[in-house]
């Protein structure tokens, strides 16, 4: 019975052997022959599932194995078979295990599902060799985090200093209301500091940089979200506003004061009824010649001002957002300066404001909404950059159509896209930062006979934190640009807006959807508000809503690729662009797409090939697009039904593009890095981001032939590689973010 | 010029039109042969970007363009030509449109991208025919909520009626510490009106009736869900395991007065350094034989009990799990009745209590981490349904091994799996009524001339909001199934774990990001604290990680599937398993693949081709898996090692097999329901649910060649025409769930 012994041991330790694999046992055993009557009794006793054995039997029968392998030769090296054979030589030297005998053990093992030494080493208790060591990443985070930093690193890293002082640590089970007055009392040192009003001309007290501006709000992101929202609201909208709609008599008047911080206001624009439709605004401002004075009313309850940050309780104005009519002409949206509070805080004649009360997140900003009973304004209140009343009452502009004035209006305020969607990925890389040092201490299962394997060493752990890690890098990267370009003022206004628009919508969602990755993956102490997701997830949410929703957004991004189609084709005759879109350019496009190429690594990680394959894609979706959106023209729909029947594909032709940007600009960014250990690093990242996101698109990339069935499942293959490869610079990766502890701040992220 | 006088208005009034678009759309027009200098000139000037028009200019020429179109026939039917040869035919009758003015316009036309008669309706203001109101939905909500109610319909309607009271509405702005009290004071009505005790025996006060708890839990879920969570804890997971993993001395000492609410107790599983890997506990309950007790500690801070409800504040006892040690033999993980507090809810002398402190949901919950100093409990505190020490100190048990125990007394508990899993379907009921509620009121955008466009009748918010209505239907019927069988106890208990184990695993994911997408759907509205995304989202978040993590659950399917695999082999033996795990299963499974069939609609919505395709799709998975993993064990790797390296498939294997289910307990049930008017809505919902997960999937079925290209586009676009198809009923969907609006209690969810 001997050479049976350590199986029957670990049939009955095995926690998931049902009673019928216990019967299917005992029968195997009971068919081995040459084994005499007593020792089959014994046995079939032993593997009695209606009688088990006692714990104390079990035990007894464990001891007698471990005594019985005392002294054995690398044990840990043998399956059962051998070490039944080896405890019979040990029992009975000279005696082989007898072929019954070991073709019992071999099928007992089967039935087990024990491959390999691994139950004698569970058996014997023995010690495997350990896994090695995690390698240490072989580039230095501090340079690749100054390489992030770029030409803004001054300015990101005395933010950085301010925050991590102490009196900017958070509180902890705050009132909804003593929230606020923090918050307020912060947002006031970083007016102070000058952080404010960075953007602002020199002679308002700023520096002239909206760049630094942005850089200092990135920072900002990794700290409470509600002080980054007020600092949006009181110095870009508000003091952005008065700054890009108002004149030169304006900024005289308040501009400095809204840089320090002394005139809190408000960016009144959405209303209850008109958040993404904006220019259906239906708060009114009516020329009164009498008087030469606007007066500004709230037509209905649906037209009230809602949302609105700083108005609840802090601000004393507004810059509001309201249809001029002139004469009893409407000429659309506009904006004007107007009082809402008298300097003891107590609202003037004609205005009612409400609190928003309690929201999802950012509770330590004063939403609220605003109506207007026959406000009076004066009519210098009229912010006239675009658009003026002259003192006969006669409106003029010199942007004729009042669609036009309104886009142009709006289109001068991207700096809010560009902030709002830059700071998401801050905030991804707060989330990334907790979860990634967590995941490389904390341990949870793993083999018998080592220390618990670090979470971070499992594969799906891997696959959950390391693309999302990359696709942080590559977003970091495009938005980078993104404020390079909107600074420079060089690139044409519509490609920006739209370059804006759409980073702003996936990069937001990137970062919720990290966030919440970054959640899950710390389990229940990532429930704890400690560390901070929850902040980070209820705050960061309205990301997807302010300054555009991210749908909305998206569709703003074909539109403007379809507008981009329309013109090109401008001097063709109309009959021509229909049946260019309707057909040639699709196969145009089919004769110059990318190689298909191999399922080989060495193509697979061709950086050429990904870019044209991105572009590729990109310029397909937006003539697919166009040709489908024909089709509904040529049957009759109006542009806006068509539109509509065609939003999936409007949406999927907005990700290419903004992908297609996005890999660009990672690899353009990854080419000039100066230092070339945080250059492979990066390059590993930007291969995972490529293979990722074709992993996640293969169904288009399959359908439309550009990747083998072969090909599609080696990138994924590929893609677990490279994530298992990304795990040991995972911790170097995120220190580079150089988020200083006391801003991150989660226990278990530090 | 009258004739090009619409096309000149309309690129003005263009918004969109840059100033590089204007000087080609100049030069369009000043090639135009045959027009007189003085006209040319006049017409250079109209189109002078550098000069534009002023606004009184543009508005003039808008109402003279009126003034001529009065009384023309249906000038909506009218393109921009056709308005402008009617122009002229009004100006001058008898004279017709000349050639280049038609082509000029043709081509002004194809700059400007207008195509049909809308730029005409937009620029004379017409009001088109309005699109036809959405249908009723040709079924009755009522008797669908019933269908879904099933034989739990009462149980459902009382607890229904009780939550609607007005005692039970929701706390505004409350302080943690009251709204723990409020949570309380409701748990301890539902203890009082019986609802607690459902499933304990008849003589303890219950119905016996587990399926009545579980229906009971999934309307609560409805409720705030602190008040599920301590509901949950305190008669689900306390009670549960006292009737479970007691006996009769344990349930007549304290069963009654569990479920009376006048004990309220903990379960003391988890441990910060083990959650998910509970076997591997560290507190230790070692028995003395001096006093016959055992004396319960905490080995060190990494070993306290950690997130544990009731604990904080309101927990007397716990149910503690903890390594039994029995004579220096450690017996592994057991359970046993511990006192925490006295009666004044002072702390038991060895016990140590700390709040978890904030968290990000479930605030009305009192967490908290417990350490144990040399507690001692009598002997009778083990709760020793599965194994006991006797008086003599001999520790013996029916279940052999440490192991297999510890599955047994985990085991016993998947009624909280189950629960919890279905209580994470009625949260993205919650979710769904709102956002449906909301957006079929709620407008924006839209064709001009016409009020704003139904948000729920965007193509983007029915691809958003529709599918994930439809999987939560099936979800839902998946669930009411496991709630039978988990109550029936007909079927295999480890069959059965592993079914709970993967339907909460992607139930409660189903969950979070129905909420995330309804809350988005919601915009600025959806943020607010009162419409209840906030709550969801943040409470319902901590489901995908208690009860078992998903990952790891996901895991514990797959694990369970190869089981079986390995079980239906058990007669082969070692080298016959292998080869056919590494060939023979996969070309088996070629052999029987469901036919490849069409791209037609028929085959697309062919409910026997679904079923066959899942199951084999999950087969295939599993075959796959088992052969990924034998590789890696015959290439050295232990079986620990082997699942890690393999763990992406794992998880694609327990998602096809859930899926799998999913759909089959889906058809099944709508094959049952005897009213053909829901039964239809029902089979539109399981082709929308099919066909997004193939959709989702279809780089998968691709890759495998179980879709054409063809097919894998038409079933996109059948999945949008069917998301518009359910539209109509979607309202009435979300009726049938029969959430009363005081629970639901969202303003835009009425």
């Amino acid at each position: 019975m001997l050479p049976l012994l350590p199986a029957i041991y670990v049939a009955w330790a095995d926690g998931e052997l049902s009673a019928g694999e216990m019967r299917s046992l005992c029968a195997h055993v009971e068919a081995i022959e040459g084994i005499d009557v007593e020792c089959r009794e014994a046995l079939g006793s032993w593997l009695d599932a209606d009688s088990p054995p006692r714990p104390g039997e079990l035990s007894e029968l464990l001891a007698a194995i471990r005594g019985l392998a005392t002294g054995l030769d690398h044990p840990e090296r043998m399956d059962l078979a051998t070490l039944a054979a080896e405890l019979v030589h040990t029992g009975r030297p000279g005696m082989p295990l007898r072929a019954p005998e070991a073709r019992a053990i071999a099928e007992l093992e089967a039935v087990l599902g024990i491959i390999g030494p691994e139950a004698t080493v569970a058996l014997l208790d023995l010690r495997r060799e350990s896994t090695p060591p995690p390698r240490t990443p072989a580039f230095d985070p501090l340079v690749l985090g100054a390489y992030l930093d770029g030409s803004r690193a001054g300015v990101r890293n005395s933010v950085r200093r301010l925050l991590s002082q102490p009196r900017f640590g958070y509180p902890v089970d705050v009132a909804r209301d003593d929230y606020r007055e923090l918050v307020l009392v912060w947002t006031r040192e970083l007016a102070e500091r000058g952080i404010g009003s960075i953007g602002y001309p020199f002679e308002y007290g700023g520096e002239d940089s909206m760049g630094g501006f942005i850089a200092a709000f990135t920072v900002l992101a990794h700290h409470d979200l509600s002080l980054l929202t007020k600092f949006g609201v009181q110095f870009g909208l508000f003091g952005g506003s008065l700054a890009r709609l108002g004149t030169k008599r304006h900024h005289d008047a308040y501009l400095k004061a809204a840089g320090s911080g002394d005139l809190l206001g408000c960016f009144a624009m959405t209303e209850t009824d008109h958040g993404s439709n904006v220019r259906d605004l239906e708060t009114l401002a009516v020329y009164t010649s009498a008087t030469d004075e606007f007066v500004i009313t709230t037509p209905h309850d649906g037209a009230r001002k809602d949302y609105i940050g700083n108005a609840a309780a802090h601000g004393r104005a507004a810059v509001v957002f309201a249809r001029l009519v002139v004469a009893n002409v409407d000429h659309g949206v506009h904006a004007l300066f107007v009082p809402l509070r008298d300097t003891d805080g107590e609202e003037l004649p004609g205005i009612r404001i409400e609190d928003c009360g309690p929201k999802i997140g950012l509770e330590g900003v004063d939403n609220g909404r605003i109506w207007f009973d026959g406000v009076r304004v004066p009519r210098a209140a009229l912010l006239d950059r675009f658009a003026s009343v002259d003192e006969d009452g006669e409106y003029s502009s010199g942007i004729p159509s009042a669609d036009r004035r309104f886009f142009t209006t709006i289109g001068s305020l991207v700096g809010g896209r560009v902030s709002v969607g830059a700071a998401s990925i801050s905030v991804a890389k707060s989330a990334l930062a907790i979860a990634v040092r967590y995941a490389t201490r904390r341990r949870q299962f793993g083999p018998a006979g080592e220390p618990e394997t670090l979470i971070l060493d499992y594969a799906a752990h891997q696959r959950r934190l390391m693309p999302r890690l990359a696709a942080t890098f590559a977003y970091h990267f495009a938005f980078e640009r993104l404020i390079d370009d909107y600074v420079a003022g060089t690139v044409d206004q519509r490609a920006l807006e739209a370059q804006a628009a759409g980073l702003k919508a996936y990069g937001s969602w990137h970062a919720i959807d990290t966030v919440q990755a970054c959640r899950e993956a710390c389990g229940g102490a990532g429930y704890l508000a400690e560390n901070r997701f929850g902040a980070l997830r209820a705050d960061a949410d309205v990301f997807t809503t302010y300054e555009g929703d991210n749908t909305v957004l998206a569709q703003l991004v074909s539109k403007s690729l379809l507008s981009d189609y329309k013109l090109q084709f401008a001097d063709m005759n109309l009959l021509g662009t229909i049946r260019f879109l309707a057909g040639k350019t699709l196969a145009g496009l089919r004769e110059v797409a990318p190689a298909l190429g191999g399922a080989d690594e060495e193509h697979l990680r061709d950086r050429r090939w990904h870019l044209e394959l991105f572009k590729w894609r990109s310029e397909h979706q937006v003539a697919a697009l166009a040709a489908r959106t024909k089709k509904r023209l040529d049957s009759g729909m109006d542009s806006a039904g068509a539109f509509v029947a065609v939003q999936d594909h409007v949406l999927a032709c907005a990700r290419a593009h903004v992908e297609s940007l996005v890999l660009e600009r990672f690899a353009a960014a990854i080419e000039l890095n100066p230092d070339p250990d945080s250059q492979r690093a990066l390059n590993l990242l930007c291969d995972l981001f490529v293979l990722t996101r074709i992993e996640h698109d293969r169904g288009w990339f399959l359908e439309h032939g550009r990747i083998s069935a072969a090909a599609s499942k080696a990138i994924r293959k590929l893609a677990i590689e490279i994530s298992a490869e990304v795990r040991h610079d995972a911790r170097g990766l995120v220190d580079a973010f150089l988020i200083p502890d006391a801003v991150l701040a989660a226990p278990i992220g530090r």
